[in-house]
């Protein structure tokens, strides 16, 4: 990892928070409390690690509160997301030289931002525009007419189809394509699939980044549209004319399928599916492998296939588990009520 | 899109349907409902939609039956595929030029039909036969002893291992694989997993489509096989020795385990998966996140984990939502059977 | 398929087996019975099957006890192992020759073994050593600082990012995606998600082999471990920080959350879910479409969402089906109940 240090001073001004102890102490790396040595920073999110700290070699940790510790500490609101931001700084990216690989295949009318990165065996279609500070990776293949914006990453292996628009600081990992033509048929008159031509776009907005062997459609006639801040993870499949609100999380595996609008900052665990057309509200959360097959509310959590608030969910599947208890019940009730009922007619 | 125009009697032609209004009108784009313009052909799908088509500048509106309306109509059975066709006519697909690009790394004996494109980056393997009209776009790789059927289009990243048949009119997506080795152990002696050679093959029919990333493994001895006009829809997982019949639609993130047969005009929603050596019945349809375990008759319709008759599915989830309920009465009528068995045994 | 011949004693040899029959038989090939011509060997694992076996060709057959047929018999104690042995060896795989194409990008400070096969459109970073006996197919990426141990084959459009360390006898199937970022992110004071850098990597170890467009992620500080005989089949998700014990079995499509531990000998079904941070033990087995949301017991077999033991998943998946049935006497219960307490109160 890195090689420079700082003072601890500078770490705790880079964080945003108080220090307290030795402002001079030199700090060369940012490290998890196990594995913390003398002269790293360390944090602590959770009061229960605290015997943990006691244990590491950190010179100082960050905590959202002061803490009873003979090591220097830094104080701040949110201690992951200062660690986080010491990360980025310490270990900074390394980015491959800047230049156009000869043996890259480039179209005709491509224009370049300054400072773009084209490793060799990357193929760029005719008409492309490339912003600033872009890094394609070899076996990258870019379609004719796609706009790509400043400070965007493209890992090995990623497809762009034709007229694709990527924004600024968009990463998309290894292996994922864009654009490629929805799922849309029709039935013949004789039973035969039909293809519905699909001659819409995707629109990628800035900040967003995609997992490895992800997918994303392009829209049947209109766009398919990802807004700014939204994460996606691997091998998540994302239909045709969709649309994603802003900072929304979808995780591994997620399937959407066509149509569907989600809202921003909504949350899809690991395997969740979403039936076409279904609208998901803003900041709703559907917990992994819940199948969505209407709309949910916003600020909705939700669970199970369908679809459940979580919490009548989490009921349901307690008692899930015990309907042999139950099923024992009713035969033992039946056989009850027989009994009282015999009694009563011969009474 | 589009820059010619066409008469709209053409146009009607095209469908098949007839024509109620001015056959001479000019008509230069096919469009949905809210985006047509004065020169456009839309076309109504649900009656509900009849007061959008009011608000639309449609030139004229496909329907399967006469409607009211001051704009001219064609009347054909299947106005999506009276749509689709002429969205096909009005918006033919482009490609790229018909040439071998010297970037290309072309194996011996390779055999090229009339008019084939392949693109810089593209490696073909020794013994592979191309079709007339087959299209490869960059990063493809295609093992030995391929053989590719006419106007075969293989997107970006494409590979087939050795020994692929593909036939004609098929279209494989970018990061398609095609013919890696089936999921084949045995446990040998020391309990670790021994491969079983994977020396089968993959045969994909005409007209078949493919979504990006999806795979399909090759036969452990025999075939897998993909029959005339079945559609896969994006990161779909198809095991060594499946057989998929005719004009069937497997959704995106299905799986299917090896050994497995399906009918022609089967039906697998999305996220569905289907264990090792079931037999799906022709038309079956599966709905989404189904989990099928145990063959499935023909015509039938399922959902759920293990799979159930569909209706019988509905009804079931309905309950298993009310669980709590039916928890609540099962203690109160324990408590209510107690009080009158008390009562009875002191009368 | 193989050209050559052997007796039927060496054939019985190399099963280790007891041979019954004629010893100087010539053998050619090693099929299932339904295939198996006359100077072929199959094998027979289960009794049922004893009839076909009766219509069969085969000159000879590998069973686990004796068994009455005309036909000459080895007796070994696992039928298909043996079996999976002699396709090893009457079908032995071929490899690419031995070169570096001069298509390929190779970086600098590259160390090569022996016998290596580079194919053309390769592209391999700077400071990459591989060993001996390795091939890499085309369309292969391999990032910056790899370690690529002996015998190991990376099949067409592999991405290997940087810093990855691979054992010996890896195979990683097409499109397979080894030290992505893991999808790590922290909230800022804009509800905006900030990445944290993912500075880990990855290690797999011998005789791994991982399926096609499966993606393996990097882990954020430490190691995403992969251990030896592991298996793991297309289209899975493993992510940062994940320990896989040896000789486990990971069938399609599953998912498997941040720092969760597996041990050895796990097997999980297709399209199972395990959420991070989850430890699964030794030999436990996961049905395909469980989700794993809690630990998992050594030895132990799980179904369901969220999993059960299995045979309670069972027990409880039949009497959900029969939710309706339940409802009916509830309702009828309540019925009689009500009929008995108005008597007992009116008497």
């Amino acid at each position: 990892m890195g090689e420079e240090t700082m003072k601890l001073k500078q770490v705790a001004a880079l964080t945003g928070g108080t220090l307290q102890g030795n402002p001079d102490i030199e700090i060369s790396g940012i490290r998890a409390i196990e594995d913390a040595g003398e002269t790293d920073v360390t944090f602590l999110t959770k009061k229960k690690y605290l015997d943990r700290l006691g244990k590491s070699k950190a010179a100082a940790v960050i905590v959202d509160k002061e803490i009873e510790t003979d090591k220097a500490q830094i104080i701040t609101p949110n201690p992951q997301l200062a660690f986080a931001r010491l990360l980025t700084e310490f270990y900074p990216k390394t980015r491959p030289e800047a230049k156009v690989d000869p043996r890259a295949a480039i179209g005709q009318n491509v224009t370049f931002g300054d400072n773009v990165t084209v490793s060799p065996l990357v193929c760029i279609g005719d008409n492309v525009s490339i912003g600033d500070d872009c890094v394609f990776h070899p076996g990258v293949v870019i379609g004719e007419g796609c706009r790509i914006g400043d400070h965007t990453t493209l890992f090995a292996n990623v497809t762009l189809y034709h007229n694709i628009t990527l924004g600024k600081h968009v990463t998309l990992h290894a292996g994922v394509v864009i654009g490629g033509d929805g799922f849309g048929y029709t039935v013949d008159e004789k039973g035969q699939h039909y293809k519905i031509p699909q001659l819409g776009d995707v629109v990628i907005e800035d900040h967003v980044e995609v997992g490895a062997n992800s997918c994303i459609d392009r829209g049947a006639m209109g766009t398919t549209l990802i807004k700014t801040g939204t994460k996606v993870d691997n091998l998540a499949q994302i239909a045709h004319n969709v649309t994603i609100g802003e900072h929304s999380i979808i995780v591994a595996q997620v399937g959407i399928a066509g149509s569907c609008t989600l809202g921003h900052h909504v949350v899809l665990g690991g395997q969740v599916g979403v039936t076409d057309h279904v609208n998901i509200g803003d900041q709703a959360m559907l917990a992994a492998k819940t199948g969505a097959f209407r709309d949910i509310e916003s600020n909705g959590v939700y669970g199970g296939v369908p679809s459940l608030p979580m919490t009548a969910w989490r009921k349901a599947v307690t008692i899930f588990a015990k309907l042999p208890e139950i099923k024992k019940k009713i035969k033992e009730f039946e056989a009850r009520l027989n009994a009282i009922e015999k009694k009563d007619s011969a009474s």
